[in-house]
């Protein structure tokens, strides 16, 4: 069993408490950080999880600050897992330059080139983490988990999930880069960390997996808003992911939100929709 | 009449829109910035206002993305005005060296001492910007204002509450520097900017004010976490306020939350509780 993580931060918020951690990760090869807000159910059982994906430059703080999710998770009973979006500090050459690619842009997926070795969160969101939930913290009922996200985390998050399948009882995003083979900065990611082989590519990709997706199907929730530059700009696309959900049979509800645009004023709207979205599945 | 405040950033929330400006401030003698967030209900009538008093350190930033007060101010159909904490930007020499003075601190206060001559946030919160908002916002009915605030803005939301009897409908507090010229943080405030004449510091402190408060009484709503390192350091002493509240005459409603501390996480826990507070006066 891995030492344990140690808690770094803790702060009471509605009846639970938001607790960070800090641990070495071996998928990653460097300490890493995450939080979990843990409901005031999970002082006397244990309760289902939603891990939440954050997009390009977060930390787990942002949406521990920002989404006002906590108090949905409270009334709910369930555990919020936020965990960073890269390896950090490792003094990678070129890995803090860029807001889209290096340190905060890990986009949830193993890197094969060996530039960037320790990029690894594919690994680290669907293994490492899970199982070292199971091991430290007892409260938490790691069978009964889902998965949303926002931008980067919206792709991971539909990723992880399409993936795995039974893994995640379901899945919500916001504004996901939705098909990051055809978009800018999902090139230049999937580019630097895996190379010009672009059937490496649709290992990771949202929108080709889907169509390939043999598991359990349940609705996937899309908030989008249309004020949203970068869904302007052609990164997110989430078009594309709803007509490949079409074709290969998989129920979505995409919303597009008049008005909204691509920051945490966007989710912590709509992030109450997205708890009941899950809960439904967790709880069943 | 004043220039107009410029729009320097727009984000939609809740149905409504967090709108922040900036404006020459005719009080503090620099440029100003202030969020407002406009519910829903704005667009069709008159909405009132709930001015929110920020801690030290802050700008008007901070409980805009942190507190989650949107969702209930859209639900009920109040507009959030929320100012900066200083003036900014003078190069006052050592304006920028504490986080308990000079930038980041105004206490709510009109400075009577020279180099401090600009800190004039006390005209700043309870004339400049009213009247601006009379001229420039017509969906806001300032005719119908409460005011709340946190820490340094918890002392500035008690103080302009009782110094302009009937202005304000109601005021709530969280974790408030309640009796300034008893505590070390408001000693340093006070004597750098009023200079050594206690007397001028009792037209400053809350516990002072309430006992010689003549004007309408309405029951104060105050939260305090138990452990909050500022509330053990002695700080903030609400207690002093509640036993001066009840000695005037004062009804006040002080909730001791066991677990909380200084933090929004405090905030956004409590502030549904603050709106509701503010509504019941707001409507009547």
């Amino acid at each position: 069993m891995a030492a344990p993580p140690q808690e770094i931060k803790k702060n009471k918020m509605f009846g639970g408490f938001n607790r960070r951690y800090r641990h070495e990760s071996s998928s990653c090869g460097c300490p890493m950080t995450f939080t979990i807000y843990f409901p005031p159910a999970a002082e006397s059982k244990k309760v289902p999880i939603l891990y939440w994906l954050s997009g390009l430059t977060c930390t787990d703080e942002n949406f521990i600050q920002k989404s006002g999710a906590q108090r949905a998770a409270s009334a709910h009973g369930v555990a919020l897992v936020v965990p960073d979006t890269s390896p950090r500090g490792l003094n990678v050459e070129g890995a803090t330059e860029s807001w889209d690619f290096g340190e905060g842009a890990g986009f949830y997926l193993n890197a094969t080139q060996e530039k960037w070795k320790n990029w690894r969160m594919y690994d680290y969101v669907t293994k490492e983490l899970p199982s070292l939930l199971d091991s430290h913290f007892k409260q938490l009922d790691t069978s009964r988990a889902s998965v949303f996200g926002h931008s980067m985390g919206g792709h991971g998050a539909l990723v992880v999930f399409l993936k795995n399948p039974g893994k995640y009882k379901s899945v919500s995003v916001f504004a996901p880069i939705a098909n990051p083979s055809e978009s800018k900065v999902g090139q230049k990611a999937f580019k630097g960390y895996l190379g010009e082989d672009r059937s490496l590519w649709e290992e990771y990709d949202a929108t080709v997996l889907v169509k390939k997706y043999k598991g359990p199907k349940t609705t996937i929730l899309i908030d989008q808003g249309d004020e949203d530059e970068f869904y302007h700009e052609k990164v997110l696309l989430p078009e594309n992911f709803v007509e490949a959900c079409k074709s290969g049979g998989m129920p979505v509800n995409f919303r597009l939100q008049p008005g909204y645009d691509h920051s945490y004023f966007f989710i912590a709207t709509f992030v109450d929709d997205h708890i009941e979205h899950h809960i439904k599945s967790l709880q069943a």
